[in-house]
């Protein structure tokens, strides 16, 4: 067994040694049993990934004690006991011939590892991480690729160590990215994504999700504002990529012939985004060909607004400088601080010098969703085109994030290159679903029914609750911390969005006069606070510097598992981590 | 209920109609029982996802009689019947508090819902596809969003309502596309993906995953020949991007000011390749303001592969006209005809010319898996770099495209912007596995568990006597049409790939002897055979014309579950369909 050495080891995950694997109790009839009751700390029994703390191996032993046959308490005639996966293979799984049974066995057995991990990634008791450094996790497991084939237990035992290792994203403490929770129906329609296993390029193979892409894309037209939903999109991977698309169908508006004779045949380009803007507007810019000096980044002021003034007077300046403006990136929602640019008087200069308004509501899009909040977007219904990533404020699964684009047609007549073996025309249906042409991609991955069977199973008012809530939470972090000792906000106001950018002094830093030596200290306390959140598993929270302020934590909140009192528990551990430095 | 209009219309999918639907026992435990014996067909009875002429609605009533509690056919303490999902919405799922057994029941019903689905896609008297024209599947039914909730029980009928109207991509006769085939290990690894739900910037929230594609990307150097593995790569969304990025790094690494400067600061570019490739060339040239004039077609010989002749003739054509040649794409297995092109011959004119060497191999790459067919890639491992899409030839769910590099650094000199909110350089640990600044996305979609997974459960070898096995069911149908009355191959001799191109030509055009109206009416022949394939459901391949040739089949095989059978059945097929025309 190549991979033994994976779980063995440590004694804490899996289960706890092999033979004991081998006898252990399997199948869905004996974890119907077990899952009246108190569910969840039975299932940490049952499938005993995790932390050696747990009563694991005693509540498994008792249920084996009183197993017959397939492991369920009773005696039963299920068959299930019968079938053991270590010695059987890939190969003896569907399409092999009676292999219904194996193939059932073996994915069953999977989803109660998921189910485990699920509940798990829930209980505030468990770790968020369970960390290692790149060369202990390399050196001290075989994840080595052979010849050979594994057999399915080992295969299982894979699968139970990605878990193991793996970040909890789910966890109401996880704090640390733009995109975290995890959604159960999301999660759902993931798994049933992946069984559709097929691909957007034509209406013929994915029937449905084409449809259910078009119907939410013109729902989310219609949410920005746009009349009767009208104008066009689709769903691509990343914000970034969102970005970089917009980017590029600006160009070909413009300039429609650098389609096919490219840049160095049209006049030299600027492109406009605000100094706190997301690095995929540069990257975009090297990729596509105009490079990154042609991106000229806008003053913001000190809640990380774009300064209009700025913009206008770069735009002229531009001009004079023989360059044709053709692109402001305005952003709804920065990464860092959560800020919203003035959208209504960008597009006022972007009218005023006819160039394409673009939004990058990746984070900030959401807000949409929202009554109370989106009117921080007011304005966003003049772009040309918008980046929302339901992915990040709305938790649906990664990937999903959509780019908007206002006039019909054109995302198509940028990108289409007409293959004939895969967009043919005599076909006996109504070509205008076969939307792949309009990608940059040939394969597009199904991003699309996670986040159309979340909006079934919420609806528009239930992402509205859930993001409203996200942002009281935001609200009761800064009101808790803008009074507390050691505590120090990086800009002032209550946040726009959920970002909340704080420093946090330990007490040996936090009196100091000498300004210098305060900064060189303080620059080096989130770091240290972030590794030992990290080697503990406690919680998950993201640091940077930005421009001339040192280390600062921004908290974000996007998961709806979050409460008041994680909230607390936050402040309460960076003290904790943090006051000795 | 929003949605009932889903389902109760047609009466033979989901349950047959609500009430039923309520009543109709579900659960794990019951599961169980049914699951011994002829497993696949009592999982129709079940769960009655399916066509009217199974006998669903019988067996469902047979085990209805015998139902006490949860639902099977024994007295049983299984809390699972009380679960009513007609009572519950998302909001009672985790992480609601007590949210776990409701959790569990919602979860384990779509599993239910998947794992029938999914033994019902390898048997050959389902249909590959139960089509709808786009005007029927979007008037016929409520796909719309809306403001309220759907409850729990609507969210699954959504959950069976798209699976219904889904390709069932597993089916051993779907050979519609390059990518087919359902593996039950990497459909397993894509649910346990998304349940980590996490993303590939960082090693800090993807430890596990960063090392996994570490250690598949070297694997994969290895095998297309390069010393030690070494060199770089990354896993991006499909093929067109891989071919992209090749482009961006060719164009980079001749040009490396690009990046600032723009495309109009370097010398006019020329790219080539073969007039039988794929046509992301072409648009990833648009994209990045290379502009398609700039890809010089070569001429194919009649197998579809580059004339290394034509390529060197215009290399220099391009020179003398003051182009600056630095890209050529070879193939190794084009779309249409699965040719290779001559790969040593075209690294010899790449080196003379000092012109980046791309092979894309997102079709072809995948037979350097096997001993046997190799040798048709040889030269590869003097590429500079390859696109090698294992979702492909490897059945690996999509999408898996890795693009490899054999010049170690330069994807990241390239594309990163060193943003300090994700790529903080005070971290704790060794930040080489801080990946994501190679990337043009910046969140990137977990791709690489499912192969990694795969390729530990079967092995180097197992992958090989994959492909193997669908090159000999190539070789098979080749053999049983070349000489077979009313069937013409597109090109003479063996298939190289598993592509096999041919007319089928109905007995009332057999013996046209005016040639252009045989060509006209010939033309006709495969889309009407294909409508009639969809419009019964009974398999599925792809037709194109190429060049001055008429609408001809482009069979292909890269579904492990088809065997010789299923070969004659569709030949018998296509003369059923296209008898009379």
């Amino acid at each position: 067994m190549a991979s033994t050495g994976f779980l063995s080891q440590e004694g804490e995950n899996g289960r706890d040694d092999s033979d004991q694997s081998q006898n252990a109790p399997r199948a869905w009839c004996q974890a119907a049993q077990k899952m009246s009751g108190d569910l969840g700390s039975k299932l940490y029994a049952l499938f005993n990934i995790g932390e050696s703390e747990k009563t694991a191996s005693a509540s498994a032993k008792e249920v084996e004690g009183t197993t017959e046959n397939c492991g369920c308490n009773k005696p039963c005639d299920c068959s299930k006991g019968n079938i053991d996966l270590s010695n059987l293979y890939s190969t003896d799984l569907l399409p092999a011939s009676d292999g219904d049974q194996a193939t059932m066995t073996f994915l069953q057995e999977v989803v109660d590892v998921m189910l485990a991990y699920i509940v798990k990634s829930f209980d505030r008791s468990t770790k968020v991480i369970d960390f290692h450094y790149p060369n202990e996790l390399l050196e001290a497991n075989n994840w080595e690729l052979s010849d050979e084939p594994e057999t399915l237990d080992d295969v299982l035992l894979n699968c139970r160590a990605a878990l193991k290792y793996a970040i909890k994203t789910g966890h109401p403490r996880y704090f640390n990215q733009l995109s975290t929770g995890l959604d159960m129906v999301g999660l759902a329609a993931e798994w049933l994504t992946s069984t559709a296993n097929t691909n957007m390029f034509t209406y013929e193979v994915a029937p449905v999700f084409v449809l259910l892409e078009y119907v939410t894309l013109r729902k989310m037209r219609e949410i920005i504002g746009w009349p009767d939903g009208q104008g066009d999109g689709i769903f691509s991977p990343g914000g970034a990529i969102s970005n970089m698309y917009a980017m590029l169908v600006a160009r070909f508006k413009k300039f429609p012939e650098v389609k096919e004779k490219g840049v160095s045949s049209i006049p030299s380009l600027a492109a406009f985004t605000s100094e706190h803007s997301h690095f995929s507007i540069k990257k975009g810019a090297a990729a596509l060909g105009i490079g990154t000096d042609s991106v000229i980044c806008i003053k913001a002021d000190e809640r990380g607004k774009m300064m209009p003034s700025d913009l206008e007077k770069r735009i002229v300046e531009a001009k004079q400088k023989g360059l044709v403006p053709f692109f402001v990136s305005a952003t709804a929602g920065t990464t860092v601080y959560g800020a919203f640019d003035p959208l209504i008087t960008i597009a006022d200069i972007c009218k005023r010098h006819n160039v394409w308004m673009h939004v990058d509501g990746a984070w900030g899009g959401s807000l949409l969703m929202s009554r109370k909040h989106r009117g921080k977007l007011n304005g966003v219904e003049r772009a040309n085109s918008v980046t929302w990533n339901p992915h990040k404020m709305m938790s649906v699964p990664l990937q999903s994030s959509a780019l908007l684009v206002r006039e019909e047609g054109l995302l198509e007549t940028c990108n289409q290159l007409h293959a004939c073996y895969l967009f043919q025309k005599d076909k006996h249906y109504d070509l205008s679903y076969d939307t792949g042409d309009k990608a940059l991609q040939c394969g597009r991955h199904v991003d699309i029914f996670k986040l159309w069977l979340m909006w079934r199973a919420k609806g528009t008012f239930g992402f509205e609750a859930q993001i409203d809530k996200c942002l009281e939470l935001s609200e009761y972090l800064y009101n808790k911390i803008k009074d507390r000792e050691g505590f120090e906000l990086v800009f002032d106001g209550k946040p726009e969005h959920t970002n909340v950018c704080f420093w946090y002094l330990p007490p040996g830093i936090r009196y100091l006069e000498d300004k210098e030596e305060k900064r060189r200290r303080l620059h080096k306390v989130a770091p240290v606070i972030k590794t030992r959140m990290m080697e503990h598993g406690t919680t998950m929270v993201s640091y940077q510097p930005q421009g001339n302020k040192v280390n600062f934590f921004r908290m974000v909140i996007s998961n709806p598992a979050a409460t008041f009192q994680d909230i607390d528990f936050l402040i309460e551990e960076i003290e904790r981590l943090g006051q000795d430095l």
